[in-house]
């Protein structure tokens, strides 16, 4: 199968029980709690449908970080017909070698001369202002959709999100969290080591190792809501609620080590 | 650096040494020579600039596949504008079930129905006629750029090139070669074991095995030009010149194992 391609599954809102009502009293004395308010949290999100199960978990992720006291935003990619081309278009007036069209050169530049493209810029300022970043995705073909990867290639450019030499551990985004929540279409087992697709950490490391952790995020480890398409229910159901119930605690995680022995040791 | 942006370094036209000429005499006796012509070839090309060092590879193919008697396809997809996004537009027509869009079904019965959109039944085309597909593009965020992920997103559709259980070594593009050809930012040394980049070969884990190998593709190995941007002009020329010469002998090649120990193995 393609993988997370038909993921759409809808809980019913009667099965929503997952739903936060507000604080509990318990909550409201735990200092990490209040920690948490203020925070801010950029979802980018990449789901053609709003009712489909990868929607659900962004929906969930929403309700639960404002609950929080957190300050969310929301980047929908098809909804915003987010262009993912990287082209001349990408740089508002001249470009500083028109005769050979150099992409990453012209970007650099014009991000220190602020003539980027308005749908980029207006991405670049919402990372900056967040405190963590949530990806929201199927995976197809072992990545990202296109319109996510887009949104990688065209926003996080050199200038905004790191610079010669500093990337990696000094990536210019780093006091950021980034986790990556997706969903799959092949199981856990077709996940592992042993598995016909190989562990997961394997396509993990160029999106959060080659791009998350090069400009700097810390990552913490990513949501994998195994083939939804297939479970039960109750298995979804319990997929969401493992989902809501992470977030809870969220800010206390530690990121993981983006090195090859965490992906592809023993 | 953003890996592979900025990668346009052309060489002079007087430099085009491994321009080919017409077969010589022992070539044309070479048994293996003759059994290239026919072999139809397409290219999937990702790169802005013409005259950038992704173009110059790009056309040392065309050039020395057609001399063999090859019959060379190209998509070239800036030039295209190639539709990068996963959407409904994808299906002409009515939805199977428009209550609750699933792109993965429903891509898969507009393929049935052929009411796939025009754009994607022609690389369909292509591919299905192909003998062997080679990808050229600058490396992006250790994947390919977004626009030749749309590409693999939308062309490689299931029903056309695989689907369940025909998929990895059942996979419908079995009797097809397919090769990475990819320009990196970073050098040889940082996409080493020891490097800061890991090993290239993790990077294509997802490429290879992910998409093509799913797909059936026999995998030829990986063609990587590393740092054209940082390298001498001479550098420049050899790397150029050593695709030319691999592309002679292509057709001898063996696959590649896709495999967890070819790609993490010691």
């Amino acid at each position: 199968m393609q993988e997370g391609q038909g993921d759409c599954w809808v809980l019913e809102e009667s099965d929503r029980s997952w739903k936060p009502g507000p604080p509990t009293q318990s909550e409201r004395k735990d200092p990490q709690y209040h920690s948490m308010a203020g925070k801010k949290v950029l979802i980018v999100y990449a789901h053609q449908e709003p009712r489909s199960f990868n929607g659900t978990l962004k929906n969930v992720a929403v309700d639960e970080l404002r609950r929080q006291g957190c300050v969310v935003a929301v980047s929908d990619l098809y909804a915003m017909d987010f262009e993912p081309r990287a082209t001349r278009n990408d740089i508002t007036g001249a470009l500083s070698n028109p005769e050979l069209f150099n992409y990453g050169v012209e970007v650099y530049e014009a991000y220190k001369k602020r003539s980027l493209a308005s749908d980029i810029t207006e991405e670049q300022k919402k990372v900056q202002e967040a405190d963590l970043v949530i990806f929201q995705f199927p995976l197809y073909w072992f990545s990202v959709p296109a319109v996510l990867k887009g949104w990688m290639d065209r926003v996080l450019c050199q200038g905004f999100a790191f610079d010669i030499p500093e990337f990696y551990d000094a990536g210019f985004l780093k006091d950021k969290l980034a986790l990556l929540s997706l969903t799959t279409g092949g199981t856990a087992e077709m996940y592992s080591k042993a598995g016909v697709s190989g562990d997961f950490r394997y396509f993990l490391w160029p999106l959060q190792h080659g791009a998350l952790h090069f400009c700097g995020f810390k990552v913490l480890a990513a949501q994998i809501s195994f083939a939804p398409e297939i479970a039960s229910e109750e298995e979804r159901k319990g997929m969401v609620a493992a989902w809501a119930q992470r977030l809870k605690t969220i800010w206390k995680e530690e990121p993981i080590s983006c090195t090859p022995p965490w992906y592809f040791g023993q």
